[in-house]
């Protein structure tokens, strides 16, 4: 039986390799400067944090590992916010509380030092994020670990990051609502068992993920106005009005990237591989 | 910077991800009961044996951990030959003595032990190879757990049982030859960085080796005439005489699958990595 770790490290891997999921690099297409082969040394290096994780090493920390292994190939960040959802899911199997109820327990007892290496973790990679509130601009995550004096000094915890974050953040929510995304559309790829290829199963749940609710790093990237269109489409798709690969096509063209809603997939994938979804 | 294991697992993911490679599961195409997924996920269990022969632990215990993991999805045999070149391979890079020479003190410095859990390997998938000659019946390596009776009672090693089956096995005659051709690839791989799409590389590096001698693994599926053919087509498409694409295509669909010549392009995509080659 694959270990939590091997099995974070793999969801990782079948998310970015799902086809189509559009605007998304998979196995079909990529950007000039950021290409499947990027996201799979990112995959590799990743597992470092998943290990730490898995063996009772603090959140914050595992995470930050995870980031640094995850940064080392030459198209920086490839899958920062599915490891911000992965570690904490990861050390939830690995205590045998892989539900709601345990992510919850883990993110209510998440500590200063955990917000100080999340912070530490975007010196490694550059994070496309929105500015924060004024009154939060000393907290600004794009500060990295020159933040870390503020978060010591006002006992910041990484439950209250991500507090601050969950509003126009789809990761952060996911920390703040017991990861309640990532375990219904887990239910989805199980759901889906008649399709043997597990490929075409993380193409629909990203489908659906993303008709569900705008993309927040499309909101960050493109603006509101086109996060909508993307649900839009991504549900026409799922209607049958419109083609999936098309579609796929245009949004890479158009550089609209839904990559909360890849990183939401990869949580999903883990949840349903730790319940025993067979490759 | 990656460490050994991390390198070996990268390879191993880079080989099934490189496109076209005409006949082997990549990218762009799969069998119905072998697809992508399975790769992906055979490396993800791989990586135990890789971090075993990374910290000392002897080849072959290694190798048959490595294996065990490797297995642990539906489709059975997806790398067990890479993992054959790429477990010496990482105990040489692990050691500082990832050379010719290096690798063939590790090949002659095996133990009967190394060959018993050589053998317990294939207790755990189904590989194709050839009868051996009527002599060595009770060697076998389809028999499994079940040949390590006589294998100790005949004091044989793993260097033993390479030697035996060089003629008929691209894998095993890299292990008689200090990974010759493995460490010559890898030269090809490094020379071709003008392109610098990781996944062209592999191709190239695949139809070169494919070109230069018939697969062996093909030569036990399919026969020496069918491996002669595809040699002789792997060259055409390096002439500009054939399309890539279309020849994978077509392989795909004949079930001409060279899959020891993509082992050993994981074995010089791992070697490439250790010397620096960017991801």
């Amino acid at each position: 039986m694959r270990e939590p770790s091997e099995n974070a490290q793999l969801a990782l891997l079948l998310e970015v390799a799902g086809t189509p999921k559009p605007g998304n690099v998979d196995r079909r297409r990529e950007y000039d400067d950021l290409r499947f082969e990027h996201f799979l040394a990112g995959a590799v290096g990743a597992r470092r944090g998943f290990d730490l994780a898995a063996t009772g090493t603090q959140i914050g920390r595992a995470f930050e590992r995870g980031v640094a292994g995850m940064a080392e190939q030459t198209a920086g960040n490839t899958q920062f916010g599915a490891l911000l959802l992965l570690t904490p899911l990861v050390s939830a199997a690995a205590t045998d509380r892989l539900s709601p109820e345990g992510c919850a327990a883990i993110v209510e007892t998440t500590t200063v030092a955990d917000a100080c290496d999340f912070y530490r973790a975007f010196d490694h990679v550059d994070v496309a994020v929105d500015d924060p509130p004024a009154d939060l601009d000393a907290f600004d995550v794009r500060r990295g670990s020159a933040a870390v004096g503020a978060i010591r000094e006002e006992g910041v915890t990484l439950a209250d990051v991500m507090d601050w974050a969950e509003a126009r953040d789809g990761v952060a929510a996911e920390w703040t609502n017991g990861f309640e995304r990532s375990f219904e559309a887990a239910t989805w790829l199980e759901g889906a068992a008649t399709d043997r290829s597990i490929g075409r199963r993380t193409s629909n749940v990203f489908l659906r993920l993303l008709a569900e609710e705008p993309d927040t790093f499309v909101v960050t990237r493109n603006g509101r106005e086109i996060a909508a269109e993307a649900s839009q489409r991504a549900q026409e798709v799922l209607d049958g009005e419109a083609d999936p690969d098309a579609l796929a096509d245009e949004f890479v063209r158009r550089d609209v990237n839904p990559g909360t809603t890849a990183d939401l997939t990869a949580a999903a994938l883990f949840i349903a591989l730790e319940r025993g979804l067979e490759v």
